[in-house]
């Protein structure tokens, strides 16, 4: 940490392209040198092997987009609308996370590192928490387990980027900014109609629902 | 295709397991030869390059396991717990969907060869086909858009499967079999809630919808 922060900062931006880009098995220590402008040794020496830089850019970097994230709306429909518009804009989260469950089996115990599994752990039981109280206030139906509503948000807001050939598919080309724009406000939509409390009519505007 | 069956079975066998559990940069010619207990000139012989083998194996595994999957439930509650149920005990499936998104861009333009895609996307074309024929029937709301719909249901049925690591982490430790069940039908009720016509009650078992 006394060494000179800019090329340490140099190697953790390159190193978050590469591993985004090919994953652990696929990227080159020897390709975030030339990029990051920097030596071998000095990646060595900073962050030790190659597969303890990747979890450190799997910790810091998630981390650092998850607080970004954090701020988003306690609406569950805008916190997914968000999410969405969030990962078109920053394909790295979303590909290093693809890279963790494939190569890694996501953060189980077997982990290396449980640092920004805590750290990640806590955003999720904060939007627990918010969902509990928003049922409470009548606001989303309470027969609605939290925790699978929340997983049901993530597949809803995250699909179009991690399956972007079935969404072309399913399209039949590459979908234009029209269906992109379609597509945020329809999860939106989604997370609307599956949330709307019982008695409520589906399919109308959330801010008409009243608790059932 | 006129070498014996055999040899070039085990070797496409052992090379869907090479591939699902490594990708394209992971998987090594070596392992797929003694796992198939073959030797390195048959697999060239047989399937070309290992970029070939991937193709190969991307387009006729998929290709099969779309077709298992084909004569799922026309109600898309029962679709949607099918492909939940299917990747639960194919997890291959959509680890080689993942690796076809990061490593090969999914199936754009560039795509090697298009074989699967044609077929696939033959299946996504009938699905929405399907949704089409029931909307005009009054079992699904005609405001939704089939391909969006589509899209928001591979969303819900595979993010269990693709992001293992945030279902952890939403959950607080691995979910156990009966957290796994309630997930499926999390998963239906999610959808009928999505297509349930205006007019009707969200949350009410699909079966009581009426048009709206």
């Amino acid at each position: 940490m006394t060494e000179p922060r800019t090329t340490r900062q140099r190697i953790f931006e390159a190193a978050v392209e590469e591993f985004a880009t090919h994953g652990n098995a696929g990227a080159r220590v020897d390709r975030i040198a030339d990029k990051a402008q920097a030596n071998k040794e000095a990646i060595y020496r900073y962050f030790g092997t190659k597969e303890e830089l990747l979890r450190r850019v799997l910790d810091l970097y998630l981390d650092e987009r998850g607080e970004q994230l954090l701020p988003q709306s306690q609406d569950l429909d805008a916190y997914a609308a968000g999410l969405f518009a969030y990962h078109l804009d920053n394909p790295e989260f979303l590909r290093l996370t693809m890279w963790e469950a494939l190569e890694m089996g996501g953060l189980g115990p077997g982990a290396p590192d449980q640092g920004s599994a805590a750290h990640r752990r806590a955003h999720y039981q904060e939007k627990v928490a918010s969902v509990r109280a928003q049922q409470e206030d009548g606001k989303i139906d309470p027969d609605l387990d939290p925790r699978h509503l929340l997983v049901a948000i993530l597949g809803l807001a995250n699909v179009w980027q991690m399956m972007p050939q079935m969404v072309r598919l399913v399209f039949g080309a590459e979908p234009d900014e029209e269906t992109i724009a379609r597509q945020e406000e329809f999860v939106a939509e989604c997370v609307r109609r599956i949330i709307a409390p019982r008695g409520t009519t589906a399919g109308e505007p959330r801010k008409a629902s009243t608790a059932g």
